[in-house]
């Protein structure tokens, strides 16, 4: 087994480069990439392939984990809409700078429109459900929006004492809605491809993140509609295909591990996240927030 | 006198749209849409063209307003550096997804560099300054990073014991630096294109931020050798010019005006950003986070 890449890792300063010599002292204060390297096996997960989804879009592939545990109605019809192909040929129809990306039936609301099929066309919503059954791994910072935040699952949530939710970090995947509340059925998607608008938190169902690939996503041209819908058609990013990854075949998997967010490796990863010291920084702010954690992911070779 | 566009508002939910008739009533909670439409002249400012900086780019402009209370020496080298030229023809060589764009001297730190001219190479740092003679307007908010946050001359900012400094949010301008504190002079500079990297707050002089155009530097490929650097010289975009825009001819130039962040107008705007009356929003989160308050800035046209 061999790591071959750590993705949403972000490295050290603006100038300098990664460090892969560091040499390790049980009491020498960690960076980043040194608690990385000293990680053992059991401190990464491997993602299980029923609850990837692999987007293909023309210019390359993107990957997100589920979470089931927030969303499991969204996801439960998202899988009855993925089986039946509903998303291939279907488009990225929103590009709103640092805000997000959003996919779905171009015709959606008019005669035309694809068919739902055995899915259902709306969902009672999963905004936010009950603390109980959930590890929540807790991080120590003031967060502007939730009494408690920190990490279920792997996921970056917040708490309070009406229950848990997913947040929306950068990379997160969410389910477009109109205004009723329960008027979103995983058939419109998004992922958030700026600074992490948290005031949506609670307020529309999250179903997990980008592990892979986001790139395709953030660096597509914005849209210039309001709300950053693009105007005309040819502005359109094609899907050619949305498929969980159990649905395929084995050598069109990737195999992906990730630091897992209950342990005390994760633990370290964030001191060291906190208290940064690569060379480069002099003043370390020995302060992060949720949505500045990276959550590693590697992807993994035979 | 009439407005054309409203830059860096952030409008709303995923699918709603923008409200423009919404009915005034002084009792009534306004929505940000509405605070802006009731605004009236002297709510905004005009941006001085000698504090504008315009990049041309193949594809498009992009327009940022400097920031010289915070760092008048890099500026000043900065001014320095665009009248002589330096910047034309040199490129756009790095874009890493979630964080930043930058530009400078390919050949930076080897032989064929570009001579700096009368400008110098290195400065002395400015990551903060004492908080005397700054009109800070305190935003009610828990704050990972810093005591106290708020807004000073329209830039987004933090306050302690030792002093303030400008916050690295979405669309500022940094200067890029090597490990030494002193080794960044504006010959190298970055624009945050992520979710807000305020561990770099005090650690990196910033200089202003992005009032137009922003989609041209954050949309760009992604590049993929080591902190996004493009590995090969065809990936890079070229830089058209760079110009303060008081050395622009009038037809070049844009008028721009920036809503003001020291009146009783933003204060209702900000309000209205932390309590979200459109109609989508089914839980308003009641808080607001720094870099989650838009900073409008429209266009004027005579």
């Amino acid at each position: 087994m061999n790591s071959t890449s750590v993705y949403g890792l972000r490295m050290t300063g603006l100038l300098a480069v990664l460090s892969c010599t560091t040499v390790l002292h049980a009491d020498e204060p960690l960076t980043m990439a040194a608690v990385i390297e000293s990680s053992q096996p059991s401190d990464w997960r491997p993602l299980d392939q029923d609850r990837l989804l692999y987007m293909k879009l023309p210019g390359g592939q993107v990957v997100f984990e589920l979470a089931p545990e927030f969303a499991p109605r969204h996801i439960d019809n998202l899988r009855k809409l993925v089986t039946q192909k509903y998303f291939d040929g279907l488009a990225i129809i929103r590009s709103q700078d640092n805000y997000v990306v959003q996919w779905g039936d171009p015709a959606a609301g008019e005669e035309g429109r694809r068919a739902y099929g055995t899915a259902a066309s709306s969902l009672l919503p999963e905004f936010y459900r009950k603390s109980e059954g959930l590890e929540f791994s807790r991080l120590d910072s003031r967060d502007a929006y939730a009494e408690e935040v920190g990490f279920v699952a792997g996921f970056p949530a917040g708490r309070d004492s009406r229950g848990s939710w997913l947040a929306h970090c950068y990379g997160m995947l969410g389910v477009g809605r109109d205004n009723e509340p329960d008027s979103g059925s995983a058939a419109e998607l998004y992922v958030v491809t700026g600074h992490a608008p948290r005031h949506l938190d609670r307020n529309v169902t999250l179903i997990g993140r980008t592990v892979s690939g986001i790139e395709h996503l953030s660096s597509l041209p914005r849209g210039t509609g309001t709300l950053g819908f693009y105007e005309s058609e040819d502005e359109y990013t094609s899907i050619v295909s949305l498929r969980f990854g159990s649905d395929l075949d084995a050598g069109d998997r990737t195999e992906f591990e990730a630091l897992r967010t209950d342990t005390p490796t994760f633990g370290k990863f964030v001191e060291a996240r906190r208290a940064r010291r690569e060379e480069w920084f002099v003043d370390p702010a020995g302060h992060v927030e949720l949505c500045n954690v990276p959550l590693p992911v590697r992807t993994v070779t035979q």
